[in-house]
């Protein structure tokens, strides 16, 4: 099934079932109903029903899901029976902090590579990869196989990169950025931005104010 | 004009209209027509008059939109006429970085306290703050102005902190922990759940694999 038949939405709620799912399993639950699993992920249990059926997970009647299959299942269809190798460009606090997140590599994200144009960055060796110079991407890019390169630059850094990635055909882009990349429709791109995350709650905040007064 | 009415699509465009007004102020252009905005966001001339009418701004025939008094009025729906007061839960590398992110702060979000309870962080100095004994966060929450909370800390640690932001009536979280918060609807809650993002990615990634199979 393609992506373009399921809508974003239900994308999105993907890697909740699955980290929902994950949690179950560590706890030892073998099954589960979707009405259970729909209070406590606080959907609708209809919801929960269409969304995985669309992806080919069918409960049984008096059953529910075995947990087990149905995380392996989203697993699969969340394309993490396979690893992928990733490399940072920015090495500053963001792109650190990235590089230290156990639970990434835990899911088969791999980083192998940082790199930055600062010369008091480079060289710094963080969780046993050192920073290398932003200079020599191109090379690595052509040398190594790398699926999903990390934007974790000031905005003002990123036309310096982009077009480098661009001509070596990476695959993927998770950005960090503060900045919408322009970039043709063979590369998949996934935002974090944060600053529009933190006024989108400034303004649910202060419409909550606003109904209040 | 209150949130209900008004699109959860719509409210997470505003920050990126604010974003690209911003940009252009910056480089000196006093107006701009629907269709040129349209044409860098990458959006349709259409929707942007859909979207900004909502909020009550209004473009004109002929000039288009004056892009200072655009901007300012965008900026005071995002809630950005005022300042927040926010504190940090959790002291190690994320919580540094957004402690250290000057962006929040140009914007009027101001970090006034970052705790943890790992006694190798707590007396740490973040860009001025020192680090703070999570113990005391009920007593500082009872004695400073405190709007938003940040929530930087590992999931199995939420719950001893989540009581007490309820019990002493935070306004807001912004929730970077891989949990979903089980919170009264007085609490306005925003997650940004990076593990979650870089699945969306590997999904669309795999699936652009299959489609290329």
């Amino acid at each position: 099934m393609q992506e373009k038949d399921i809508s974003i939405a239900v994308i999105k709620r993907l890697p909740r079932y699955y980290r929902y799912l994950g949690d179950l399993l560590e706890h030892g639950v073998t099954r589960i109903s979707s009405n259970d699993l729909a209070r406590r992920m606080n959907l609708t249990a209809s919801q929960i029903r269409q969304d995985l059926n669309k992806f080919g997970c069918f409960g049984q009647q008096g059953y529910g899901y075995n947990v087990e299959l149905l995380y392996e299942e989203i697993k699969n269809i969340l394309g993490l029976q396979r690893t992928y190798n990733l490399i940072i460009i920015g090495g500053g606090n963001l792109g650190q902090t990235l590089a230290n997140y156990s639970n990434f590599q835990k899911r088969g994200f791999k980083f192998t590579a940082i790199f930055d144009k600062n010369p008091r960055l480079i060289g710094l060796n963080i969780r046993g990869l050192e920073i290398m110079d932003v200079s020599g991407l191109e090379t690595f890019l052509k040398t190594n196989p790398v699926d999903i390169a990390v934007l974790a630059l000031p905005k003002m850094n990123v036309a310096e990169v982009l077009p480098i990635l661009v001509q070596n055909d990476i695959s993927g882009i998770w950005n960090f950025s503060h900045v919408d990349l322009k970039t043709p429709d063979s590369i998949t791109v996934e935002n974090v931005h944060l600053t529009d995350s933190l006024l989108t709650l400034s303004y649910r905040l202060s419409q909550k104010e606003k109904g209040e007064a």
